[in-house]
């Protein structure tokens, strides 16, 4: 550590130049983060020092995240669903799997059902848990297999999971077919909408993947996402509004008693950033934000084609993916792979019209 | 969800509205946070958007993340240590517990020590990791019981825990034993310097607790807590810089290949933050932040004796415990109660001197 210290000015010039050694978004194609929205930004600064994890200190931003887990409530047809606010997808998936296991503790040896294509969250979540990881082949269109599902369940699987918008080719699991084999087995049915949890219920045709289906248990949705919040904002909801209480542990010398997040500081500002876009946009900016980015993925993939670079699958969000090799595509463009080394490109909220066009006539130069 | 959206002024003027709910800082004597440092919120604001889950894309930020733990391997006297930057404590001594755990991978029933006072956290992380909880007790100093705790050791004690600052009474464990003892049974050893780490190291009289001690494995330490950055930023440390390599899970179409962090979206502004602070107060800095709240501390002990209110403890950072019961304390003083129902104030940076003077009129008004 430094004896003296540094001057605010000295520390703040070193600080500009560092971030400029960040990559410029202009040519981010990667990544399922965004620019957060001007209001994120805005409502993020203004509760910048508040904590959720001691909630009597905090009972106005308290009150943010349960208007949060509100608004997520009736945007997944379930109006009295509970749930926190969580660091991200990953966290929320631990918790889901760890509340799965909790009611079911009399099982010695559980497993859990997850698609082949489910995030690598789940494997972190099952090694921590001590949980065994059972995957399902995807049918040919890299949806998760319902009937092979189904096959994998045994008197010792504790949870079955679907994926609603996949990380690697953005597509939704036959989440009606997995909800009904749940009800079946009386299985908790833990859906992963944390990417397609904020672009499902806004698309002209919604396919079904929330609270609707008697099945489903709990669904993981990001709003640093495809929300343009702040980082760390992710959500978990629960059907059932006490659910999570089974996790309770007692809490000393907090203003709460008991306490289920995974947590235990945790940052009110993405919170009230999350809800600020939210209110903000409403249904209707939403569907506009979703339409742009389902129209700019539809002109990549139609763009690439006439290139010659064929699309490797057909997504029901905003992830594009190709039959492509890493050596056709040009610096500084930041793309990503699959895999099955496909080429991968999510257009996020920042993935303008303009920068898309720009690719795609870079790449048609490149490959010319 | 509303369906047209609120407009800003609207939005913000029901976001100052909420905030206006939550506790002043000004009565608030029971948290660990204080109000970020304006270098913090200035770094934050900076690096908003940043993902450390994402390094490729953020190379600047994460050099930044890099340079903070070099601050505090240079800090705690080893200058190659490695960690990362959690979301706080929790996160840090989950990671730890699991590192100890796969690193004795072999052991079929792991168990972990931990003195009587750890904080709730690690009863989470033994839940979340399968773990048998061995709590040692204390003696009568408030302080791990180190010949107790090397009983309770056998051949599935997977790592040893002690902390330095106590979240009840502000105290030291007997790290020097207790790492002693890790090294006679080569064991993992774990110290929980969540609260003590941005302490300890700037008192007059430093009490060993660090990386000097041969037997200590990995720290965890909270900027969000005395360093006085943004929430959330916790670090775990580790004398082996490689050793977290050991977690390792397969990351596809990231700009990482592996990935042994909790979470997967990491933020990149409290990092910031937190690197903002140390660098610009420095040894000398953090020194008068700490003797400035060890003095409160005192005084505050000195000033409760005054008008009969003796202390619980004497403790060696800056968290006053008092003999008292919560009917003497008047309104609106948020201070918090221990297990054994003793009254405890943390002194904090924004407890400044003036606000202790009122508080102790304040009770010695209201108990006359």
């Amino acid at each position: 550590m430094l004896n003296k210290g540094r001057s605010e000015e000295e520390l703040f010039t070193f600080f500009a130049e560092t971030k400029n050694e960040d990559l410029d978004h202009d040519y981010i194609f990667s990544s399922m983060c965004t620019i957060p929205h001007s209001v994120a930004v805005r409502a993020h600064c203004m509760f910048m020092e508040t904590n959720l994890g001691d909630p009597g200190l905090f009972p106005g931003t308290t009150a943010l995240e349960k208007l949060l887990i509100k608004r997520f409530g009736d945007l997944f047809h379930c109006p009295d669903a509970g749930g926190y606010a969580t660091s991200g997808g990953t966290e929320s998936n631990i918790q889901a799997l760890r509340l799965a296991k909790a009611l079911r503790h009399d099982v010695a040896k559980p497993n859990v059902i997850v698609p082949a294509s489910a995030h690598f969250s789940f494997k972190k979540a099952c090694d921590i848990l001590c949980l065994e990881i059972r995957k399902a082949p995807l049918t040919t269109d890299h949806r998760m297999d319902a009937d092979r599902a189904a096959e994998l369940i045994d008197k010792n699987t504790v949870a079955l999971v679907g994926v609603a918008g996949t990380t690697e080719y953005g597509m939704v699991d036959p989440i009606a077919d997995l909800a009904k084999i749940a009800c079946q087995h009386d299985l908790f049915f833990h859906v992963d909408a944390a990417f397609g949890g904020m672009v499902i219920p806004f698309l002209n045709r919604p396919i079904p993947f929330d609270f609707t289906l008697r099945g489903v248990t709990t669904i993981a949705v990001d709003p640093h996402k495809m929300g343009m919040s702040t980082i760390p904002a992710g959500c978990l909801i629960t059907r059932d509004k006490e659910i999570l209480n089974t996790l309770n542990i007692d809490t000393p010398y907090l203003t709460v008693k008991q306490e289920y997040t995974l947590g235990g500081t945790r940052p009110g500002a993405p919170v009230a950033a999350a809800l600020a876009v939210m209110d903000y946009l409403g249904v209707e900016g939403m569907k506009a934000v979703v339409a742009g980015c389902m129209k700019n993925t539809e002109r990549l993939i139609a763009g690439m084609e006439t290139i010659g670079i064929p699309r490797a699958a057909t997504p029901d969000v905003n992830v594009a993916t190709f039959v492509c090799e890493e050596r056709r595509i040009p610096a500084p463009w930041k793309v990503s792979w699959t895999c099955r080394k496909h080429l991968r490109i999510v257009c996020m909220p920042h993935v303008h019209a303009d920068r898309i066009e720009a690719f795609l006539r870079d790449i048609g130069d490149f490959n010319a």
